[in-house]
C-alpha cells in the first residue's frame, strides 16, 4: 500500500511544480499501476481535470472497459463530491485517501458513497501518508498567498 | 428556456440509438449554447462519459476556461453526484433538470449542492421536458430488458 500511496504524492508534488493544486491519484489492479494522474485543472482550464477522474480514464482506457472491477484508487486528499461520484460509477472497489478535507465537516464523502442513488458501494479506508499530503497543500497555499499579496 | 431542454432532448435520443442510457445535456451563456453531449459510456467505456461531463469539458474548451461563470446547465435527467459536483465545480449558476431520478430519495443532489465543500452554490430547478425525458427512459429499459430476455 506504501509504495502506491509514495506515488500518488510524487504525482501530487508534480502537480504543485505546475502551479495545481497539489493532489495526486493512482489506480491500482492485482497490485499494478492501471492508471494515474495528478490535478490539471489550470494548465487544462478544465474543470473536470482533477487527479482523479484522470487516473479513472487513463485506467478504463487500459482495461477498455467503464467497469474498474477489484480496483482500488490512492488519492492525497479526500475526493470531492465530483471524483467521489466518479470512483463509485467506475464500480471502483476501495478508496485509500491521505489528507482529509478541512472544510468537509458534514460527512459528505461517506453520505455519497453510501447513497441508493448509486449502484454500487466503495469502502473507504485511510492509507497513511496525511503528513506529506497536507504539508503539500499547506505549502502551496502559503505560496499562492505570498504571491497574491505582492 | 424551452429550446434549450428541446435540444437536450434531441441528444438523449440519440444516446438512446446508439444503445446508451438516454441523458442529454446543454450549456448556455447570454442565450447561446456553448457546449452539449450526451451519455456516451458505452461506446468509450469510459465511466466518467456522463452527457454533463461532456458538455462541460466542451464549454470549457469553448471558453478557454474551466469557470463557467453565468453559465446555465439543462440536463433531461438529474444529475448523479459525478455530475452534480462537476457542475459545480465549475462555477455553473443555475441547473434546470427534467426527470427525476427515481431511485433518489434521499435528496442527495441539494445535500451535494449546499455542501461547504463546495466553493460555490448552484441554483437548482426544474425546466420541463419530464414526460419526454422520463418516456425515453422507460422506453430505453424496456427494449433492454426485452433484448436480455431473449
Amino acid at each position: 500500500m506504501e509504495k502506491f500511496i509514495n506515488q500518488a504524492l510524487i504525482l501530487a508534488r508534480k502537480a504543485a511544480n505546475k502551479g495545481e493544486i497539489p493532489v495526486g491519484a493512482v489506480i491500482v489492479k492485482n497490485g499494478k499501476i492501471i492508471g494515474e494522474g495528478y490535478n490539471k485543472r489550470e494548465q487544462k482550464q478544465i474543470a473536470t481535470k482533477h487527479a482523479e477522474i484522470i487516473a479513472i480514464e487513463k485506467a478504463c482506457k487500459k482495461l477498455k472497459s467503464w467497469r474498474l472491477d477489484d480496483c482500488e484508487i490512492y488519492v492525497t486528499l479526500e475526493p470531492c463530491p465530483m471524483c467521489a461520484g466518479a470512483i463509485a460509477n467506475a464500480r471502483i472497489k476501495t478508496l485509500y485517501y491521505s489528507a482529509k478535507e478541512k472544510t468537509s465537516n458534514d460527512n459528505l464523502l461517506e453520505t455519497i458513497l453510501s447513497s441508493n442513488r448509486l449502484n454500487h458501494k466503495v469502502e473507504i479506508k485511510r492509507c497513511g501518508g496525511e503528513k506529506e499530503a497536507e504539508s503539500l497543500l499547506k505549502e502551496f497555499f502559503k505560496n499562492k498567498r505570498k504571491k497574491s499579496s505582492n
